[in-house]
C-alpha cells in the first residue's frame, strides 16, 4: 500500500481489492454493539478542513475513533492561515506536532499532493478543488460492488454537473479501472472542456441525452447541482435542469425498479433527484454513507497500521 | 427504559427513580480522581446542535466520554443543512454512519420527536424550540431531591419568562409527576396563553405576585430572561422586571436562608437574580451543573448500555 | 509542583529542571509509532479559548490525548459569554462539571490568574492579553537547551514587537531565570514603556540596533509582527520594518550558520523573517512546535498526575 491516498491513480486494482476486503470486515464491525478495534491506538489523525464538510469530516472522525486513533479537527477558519501564515507553514506546523495522518479538504486542486510533498505524515485527499475525492469514489464503487458483484462490463451512468465535480473525476477513473463501462451525461454547459480527448483516452462515453442512456444503465449516479452555478449561467432555471437532467419519477420508471440509484449527497431533492428516486427501494444513498465509514476505516488502516508490522 | 428521551412524559415515576439512582452512582464517579467507566465503550454519541449551547453540549460530551463512548460534535452551522439539504436527509445521513445516539438541540418545537421517527438510533432531546428540555428537568429535580429528600407536597416556585421557556414546561411536568406542589409566577405578558386550562389539567397554580408566593416556597427556581424579549414589548425595562420578578436581596430575606435557590443558567445577574442570591449558601446553581453531568451519564447509560445486556 | 501554571514566576529553577526532564521523556514517546501513555486516564482537560489559536489549542489537545486524558474544546464564540453571562459564571459552570484542568486563552491580561482564584481545577495560562504565555517560554527554552546545552551565560536576542508580545515577557523571565544573557531589540515605537526600569531590575539589555547585537548572539528569537499594528502607526511600512528589524538573508550571514534561529509562529515570511532564515538548517522553528507538545505533556503530567500519587 502507498503512503498517501491523493487520487485514484495512486491505486492499483490489487490495492482496491485489498481495500474493499478490509472495508467489508470493517462494515461488519459497524453493525456490532461495540464498534471498536485497537488497530490504530496511539496514532494521531488530523482532519484538516479548509472547506466545510460535516459529512466527510464526521465520517473520517468516526472511522478514526473506531480504530482507536486520536482524532483532532482543525478548520481553516480560525487557523493560523487567517493570520497570514502560508499553507506550507500551517501544514508543516501541524505535522511537526507528531501526527501520523492528515486528512485534507482544500479548495485548490492539487493541494493534497503539494501537502504530501512537504510532510512525513500520510496524506489523504478528502477533496481538493475540482480535482479528486478518492475515498468518495472508493465508497461508491464498494457500494456498487456489494449490490452488483464484479463491475466488469457493467454500465454505470453518471449524471450532472461534471465541470465542477471532483466526485465525477475520481469515480470515472476508478470505475474504468474496475472494468465498468461508463457514460457521463450533462448539459453542454456543464460538460468539461476537453472531455472528448479525455473520454477517448480513458474509454468512457459522453451524452447530452439522459433518456437515451438510461435504458441500458446497470447503475445511475446522480451528482449534486451546486445552486450557486445557476447564477453563473450554466443553466437557465432549476426547472429546466430537472426537465432535462433530473432523475424524475418518469425516468425512474424508465430505469426499472432494480437498477441502483446513487447520490454522493447532500441531495437537492426536486432538483437533480426526485423524492421518489431518493427514497426508492433501489436507492443506495444511505448505503453509500454507511460504506463511507467502512471504506475510510480500511484506508486509514492500510496507510497507518502497516508501520508497526 | 424507553429507546428515546424526547419529553418528560416519556418517563414513568419508576423510570425517574431508576435514573436518579444511577445518577447518584455517577455523581460518586465524578468526585473520583479517575473519572472513567467502561460502560459505553464502542458506542458512538453524536451531539447534533442546530443551536449553540456550550453548556449543554459540554455536559453531554463529558458524560459520554466518562462512560467511554466515542463522542462527536456536529453543529448546524457549516453542516449540510446550509447546502440546501433537508433536515431529514441530514439526520438520516448522520445516523447511517452507524451512531448509537443523537443528542439533538434544535430551534423548532417537536424537532427531536420528528428525528426519532426517522432513525434507528436513540434520540435525546437537548432542547427543542419552546417545547421541552427533559434532561434539564431531570437534573433540576435530582438536585432538589438531594437537598430536600422526597418532593411529595413540597412547594416549588418557578419564576420568569414562562412563555418562551422549555425548561419551565419540562420542569412543571416532572415536578408534578414527583408529587410536588408547583406555583409558576410571571408578569402577565410572559404568562403562556392557555395557561389556565393547562394549570387546571396538570394541577399547578399561577400567580403574578412573587412576594405573595415566596413565603410558602420550599424551593425557588428563577428562569433566565432572554434580553431579546425586552425589545418585543414583553416588559418595559430591565429595572421594572427586576422590581417585580427578580430574586433581589430583599426577596432573599423573605425566603429565609435555608430555602434552596435554583437557576438553569446562564444567569443575568442583576436582572432576574441578584448576586446575593446567586452566590448565597442556599444557591444550588453549581450543584445543578454538577448534577447535569451525572444525570446525563445516567440517561446515556440507560438508553444505550441495555442493548448489550 | 504548583497547582497552576499562570506565569513564569510561578516556577523555580528546580521546577523547570523537572519539567524539562519529563518533557525529554515525552519527546521520546512522540517519536514512537504508538504515542500513548496511561498517565492521565480519567482526567478531564478543557481547552477554554476565548481567542482563536489553532496552533496552541491543537498542541494542548494532542498533549492531553497522548496522556489518555479526556479533552474538550470550548471556544468563546458560541459560549454562554455571548448570552450575557459573566466570565466568572462561565468558568464556575465549566469547572462545576468536574474538570481537572482548564487551559485558558483570553484577551485580557490577568484573566488566567483571576480564573485560578475562582475554581478548584488546575489552570494553565495559554496566553492572557499582552501578559504571559508560560508554556511558550518553556518550549522555547527547552528547544534552546536541547541545542545549546545549559543556557548559563549564553546570549539570547529577542527581536520584534515587544510592546504587544506576551511571548517576549514570558521568555525574558524564563531565560533570565536559567542564567542566559538577554538582549531585546525593537524599534523605539515597539519598545514597551517602562522598559528601562524593568531591564535594570531583571538584568537584560535593550537595543534599537539589530546589526550591532547580532554578532554576539548565541541564539536569535524573532517575534511575530501583527500586521494590524501597522495601521496603528507603530512603524511606517512593512518594508521599513524588514530593513531595520527583519532577519534578512544579509543578517543571517552576519549570524553565521550555527547560531539557532527561533520563531514562535505563525511567521510572516518576508516581514520579520526571510524565507532563507525560516528554512535554514539552523532554524529551530519546527523543533519548537514539536517540543511544544512534549513540554505541554510534561506540564499536564506534573499538574495533574500528582493527585493520585
Amino acid at each position: 500500500m502507498r503512503k498517501h491516498l491523493l487520487e485514484v491513480d495512486d491505486l492499483t486494482p490489487d490495492d482496491v481489492d485489498t481495500l474493499f476486503a478490509t472495508a467489508a470486515e470493517m462494515h461488519d464491525v459497524q453493525r456490532r454493539a461495540v464498534k471498536k478495534l485497537p488497530a490504530l491506538r496511539g496514532r494521531t489523525v488530523i482532519n484538516l478542513f479548509f472547506e466545510d464538510s460535516t459529512r466527510t469530516r464526521s465520517s473520517f472522525e468516526i472511522a478514526g475513533k473506531w480504530l482507536s486513533a486520536d482524532t483532532i479537527n482543525i478548520t481553516g477558519k480560525g487557523s493560523s492561515a487567517s493570520k497570514g501564515e502560508s499553507l506550507r507553514d500551517t501544514v508543516l506546523t501541524i505535522a511537526a506536532m507528531g501526527v501520523d495522518a492528515l486528512v485534507v479538504r482544500h479548495g485548490a486542486s492539487g493541494a493534497a499532493r503539494r501537502i504530501s510533498e512537504w510532510v512525513d505524515a500520510s496524506v489523504i485527499n478528502a477533496g481538493d478543488g475540482t480535482h479528486e475525492h478518492p475515498t468518495q469514489a472508493l465508497l461508491d464503487a464498494y457500494t456498487l460492488t456489494r449490490r452488483l458483484g464484479e463491475l466488469g462490463d457493467r454500465h454505470v451512468v453518471l449524471v450532472g454537473d461534471l465541470t465542477h465535480s471532483r466526485v465525477f473525476r475520481s469515480n470515472v477513473r476508478l470505475l474504468r479501472m474496475l472494468g465498468a463501462r461508463v457514460t457521463v451525461v450533462a448539459p453542454p454547459t456543464l460538460m468539461p472542456s476537453g472531455v472528448d480527448a479525455w473520454s477517448a483516452r480513458d474509454g468512457f462515453a459522453t451524452s447530452w441525452d439522459l433518456d437515451a442512456v438510461l435504458p441500458t444503465a446497470d447503475a445511475v449516479m446522480m451528482l449534486r447541482v451546486q445552486r450557486e452555478r445557476m447564477t453563473g449561467g450554466f443553466f437557465p432555471t432549476a426547472r429546466e435542469y430537472t426537465v432535462g437532467y433530473g432523475l424524475t419519477r418518469d425516468r425512474l420508471a424508465l430505469l426499472g425498479d432494480t437498477v441502483p440509484v446513487l447520490h454522493p449527497g447532500p441531495m437537492n431533492r426536486g432538483l437533480e433527484i426526485a423524492a421518489d428516486a431518493a427514497d426508492a427501494a433501489q436507492s443506495l444513498v444511505l448505503d453509500q454513507v454507511s460504506a463511507g465509514v467502512a471504506v475510510r476505516m480500511s484506508v486509514l488502516y492500510h496507510l497507518l497500521a502497516g508501520e508497526t508490522a
